[in-house]
């Protein structure tokens, strides 16, 4: 825990304030105050302490009393001295290593101009005009040409020109120099995170976030795929609905934050293969079926009017670019986030989802691999297994005296996310409840070896052990507990992740002294216990100590390209850096596979 | 007269046959054998000179008998001796000059691909697969990647690649190199004339040509500028008008020479500023309003579809350069067909049409002017004026015994053509039917000087002079008269044109004795005495001797620049190296331009 004091800026709120500070805050409700993510506590501060409870759902009256605020909901109008949550600090550790410092260097730029009127002795046409003002210019496209003249004239030429390098891709009247904006956008297969920023300052004015309504045409990338191969106009309509969605964002950021969408110049976007290229509408049944070779790997120039978002006609979307059909720009967003491709000693970066990818090595090269870990550690796949929301079990503990839990936002307990299941498992193995095998003792078995406070929590459940985490009586929605199956969805999704590890170090002969720094990426790898992950084997014991969470990564990675044409020239380079090795066909994957399976003791 | 020796070439006919040799022969009709240009004598060819007359209304049967053939009508079964007419050999001298010698080197190449099939040891993604084949490349646009997998899929990864330069514009299954055609087009205010190439060859293998369906809403730039001015979608109408006239072209070449127009991807077009906006739906209002500055000389990268034409949706559309509001890439490709930007004489190009448009210099630059020379060449506000059509007097002959004349096509005289007026005029000065100053003799005054034959046919017309060159019972449709109005008509055309040789002269220091070649560009051009053109006034009589009628010039730089592309970039260098003076706002002007009404004596 660590304190420190804020400046004085009335009307800014602590959010915006603390992420511009370098904190990387997690706000998957984009600041609207209903995630309480976004928990901070107030030790100084007159104004902010003396305020009336709100009736919060994510922080109770006590909390309250004891200074617990939301930042995204507190105003800097005085000084505050408050406590940053130790989560933060690691993330902010990361960011204060001056790799995330940003030179604002955006690809898109506006120049204002007053050129000079045509007369009979400058007959120069108006696109000359602009060249000789402008240097070395290409326009964009014909409907630019089209529209420029009756622009010039009816500003009696004091015109801004918004230039993506030498190409012209608008032209507005009088100087806008000051609306200039920016979005940067994470697109996962589950969610949506969007940061409108200001490209004049770099400032990150808001975030947006929501589901990606895509969820409707079913939970995993595979289940899209499936949909556009089944249906005629498959590819289109998931398209179009992530559009949809893209599109509510640029509205959510105009009414919010008072900007124009039509100032709205660069999108750029991280995301796996397969939603960069339902969003292009290219087509990814290829992607399915073997040898899963995607379209491409790179976007060709697409600009906003192709594509119907209602920003600038002419914004210029990009994505970060790809790796494989498996590896996509999320994957490039989170090693431009960090220093792997820089350093000399070797770095490991895990994302964890419903696919993991996992890359290693240093400045001389990276190796990545996907595997499918499957859903279960986002809580799909599991009996009472649930996503990272509101009445979640994300803490589990047991000991002697018994099982208790927190949940996400205090509420009653509906059931358990990713980072209460690995809790669960690794104390389970750490109090005899499951062998190294994943076998749970049956009832019988607990009450001869175990106190009755946990004994007496094991029941059957389809003729099989699980472990009851809490019930209606200990005030919990329902009961919820962790059953035999669990346990092995939970080996099958940690065994991949581990022999990915391992296949990754093998092929590139790197052991684990020699590597420096794991990179756990993603809003799992931000709230699981790293000690309790690495008791289950999901993380290698050997990592211990060198484990930072960097949060959502890939959205970091989006946004430093989006404030520099460096970054973005930097991940332009990364695929052609970074190997790929495709585990599936590999002759040792099933025998490592198998091997992984085990619970190991340190 | 020059006789020349054919190949044998079974099905090929003539006209397209003297194209290749280097003529550039005028065939306004497009070789439907109507029109009756491409009119030449067969002095040996057995089965040639034995067909049967097909009754013709541009040869009789007595030139039948004589041995006169339609070029675009006869067959090249078997060796013939033809005589190639003097007006064709001027034209070909200038091509044996060897700057149209043309390498060819289109823009637009296409590349046949076998394309290793994609597995599990080579994952790259179809976009990587094309760039591993092709070298560095740009994909034109998102549709095309968007349908690339399929392609590449139901092909069997074999494929043909429609590259211009770097950028792939299309990708066709199976191997397509044998088609590949662009369509070089003159876009004149009156009519457009366009060529079909097969550009694995260099082959012209057709021409059109038609009136400029725009006719409708004026005959001048001016009144089509107008129009776009005064009705709120004019310049959309003018502009489909014209596209829906340059698709009529692609359909009659898909028709007569069993193309597809999905083959042609190249169409590159001249024509004067306001046409060239026109056709890319660019504002023209400013080029009527002083200080008449275009909306660009350069047109940015357009594509078929962008315009709804129907040749293949990729196929670039190209101007050759334009220079100013006034001087357009007409008169560019009419420079880059001489070599007047090569040598170190001087030379001297004149293009008379509704607008003269007049350059000067030699290899060290241009410099150019346009002069308001009115219709009056073309027919237009003559008494009894004409276009070059059927039955247009286009050469008349004035002597002591009387006044004789030819049509266009033998046909009954219906009205007098710029060829036949400038003729009339010449000779009546000669005659002394004129005075220097203009003016007509008066019946009584003919009558007193002139011999009764030419006397006679001098008569009154609303109360001034007139001479009367052919009438009813001489076998003319009706009677046509020369006016005192229209020599008037005659007077301002040419002293417009000879102010704006003056000034350029003037401007760049130069005398006559400098001015090695004079190139007279246009269909009028082809056609009018020179002699005659000189003792009027319309060029110089300096330039005696140095005239090279170089036809539709525009439409042979147009050829020249889909052809080579390094023709292409030397059109682009022209503007700047070509200055434009605005003739309207010099103080010399008036005075000048009085001076030069009068007729001088040699």
């Amino acid at each position: 825990m660590e304190t420190c004091k804020t400046e004085v800026k009335g009307g800014k709120n602590l959010l915006t304030w603390l992420r511009e500070k370098g904190h990387l805050l997690y706000s998957p409700c984009g600041g609207k105050g209903v995630c309480g993510k976004c928990r901070v506590r107030v030790l100084e501060g007159k104004k902010t302490l003396s305020e009336p409870y709100p009736n919060l759902r994510s922080i109770t009256l006590d909390e309250w009393k004891a200074g617990w605020r939301l930042a995204c909901k507190t105003m800097m109008d005085e000084e505050l001295t408050i406590e940053v949550p130790d989560s933060w600090n690691t993330e902010a550790n990361i960011l204060t290593n001056g790799d995330y410092e940003v030179t604002l260097q955006p690809c898109i730029k506006k120049v204002f101009l007053k050129l000079p009127k045509p007369s009979i002795a400058d007959q120069a046409s108006d696109v000359d005009r602009l060249q000789k003002a402008l240097g070395t210019l290409e326009i964009l496209d014909l409907a630019l040409v089209q529209s420029l003249s009756d622009i010039l004239k009816d500003n009696e030429y004091k015109v801004t020109a918004v230039m993506q390098g030498n190409t012209l891709i608008g032209i507005e009247g009088g100087d806008t120099r000051d609306q200039l904006y920016g979005v940067a956008v994470d697109i996962g297969t589950t969610t949506i995170v969007g940061t409108l920023i200001d490209l004049n300052t770099g400032d990150e004015i808001g975030v947006y976030s929501t589901l990606n309504p895509q969820k409707a045409y079913g939970d995993d990338v595979i289940s899209r795929i499936s949909h556009t191969i089944e249906k005629e106009d498959g590819l289109q309509s998931l398209q179009h609905i992530l559009l949809d969605g893209l599109n509510k964002m640029f509205a959510f950021f105009e009414e919010q934050y008072h900007i124009s969408a039509g100032n709205i110049y660069h999108l750029n976007v991280a995301g796996n293969t397969v939603m960069i290229h339902i969003m292009a509408g290219l087509p990814v049944k290829n992607i399915a079926l073997t040898p899963f070779n995607p379209v491409t790997t790179r976007l060709p120039d697409i600009r906003a009017k192709e594509l119907a978002l209602k920003i600038h006609p002419n914004a210029a979307i990009t994505s970060l670019p790809m790796i494989s059909g498996y590896i996509g720009s999320d994957t490039v967003g989170c090693i431009l986030a960090t220093d792997m491709l820089e350093e000399p000693g070797y770095s490991l970066l895990v994302d964890i989802g419903t696919n993991g990818e996992i890359v290693l090595g240093n400045k001389n090269g990276l190796l990545s691999c996907a595997t499918a870990a499957g859903p279960a550690l986002e809580g799909a796949h599991i009996q009472c297994g649930l996503g990272g929301i509101r009445g979640a079990i994300n803490k589990i503990e047991i000991s002697e005296s018994g099982v208790s839990h927190t949940t996400i936002g205090d509420q009653p307990a509906i059931g358990i996310c990713g980072s209460g299941i690995v809790d669960a498992v690794a104390q389970m193995l750490d109090r005899g409840l499951i062998d190294p095998y994943g076998r749970m003792l049956s009832h019988e078995q607990a009450s001869e070896n175990l106190p009755s406070s946990l004994a007496s929590r094991v029941r059957e459940y389809n003729g099989k052990p699980s472990l009851i985490i809490t019930e209606e009586q200990e005030g919990a929605a329902k009961e919820i507990f962790i059953t035999q199956k669990d346990i092995r969805e939970i080996q099958l999704a940690k065994a991949a992740i581990a022999v990915g590890i391992q296949i990754l170090m093998q092929e590139m002969q790197v052991e684990f002294k020699d590597i420096e720094k794991v990179y756990l990426a993603g809003g799992f790898g931000n709230y699981i216990n790293h000690d309790h992950a690495m008791e289950i084997g999901l993380l290698p014991v050997e990592c211990r100590g060198k484990v930072i969470t960097i949060g959502n990564a890939a959205l970091t990675g989006a946004k430093m390209a989006i404030k520099s044409a460096g970054f973005m020239e930097a991940a332009e380079r990364i695929p052609s850096k970074t190997g790929y090795i495709e585990l599936s066909t590999r002759v040792d994957f099933q025998d490592l596979f198998v091997d992984n399976m085990e619970f190991k003791s340190e």
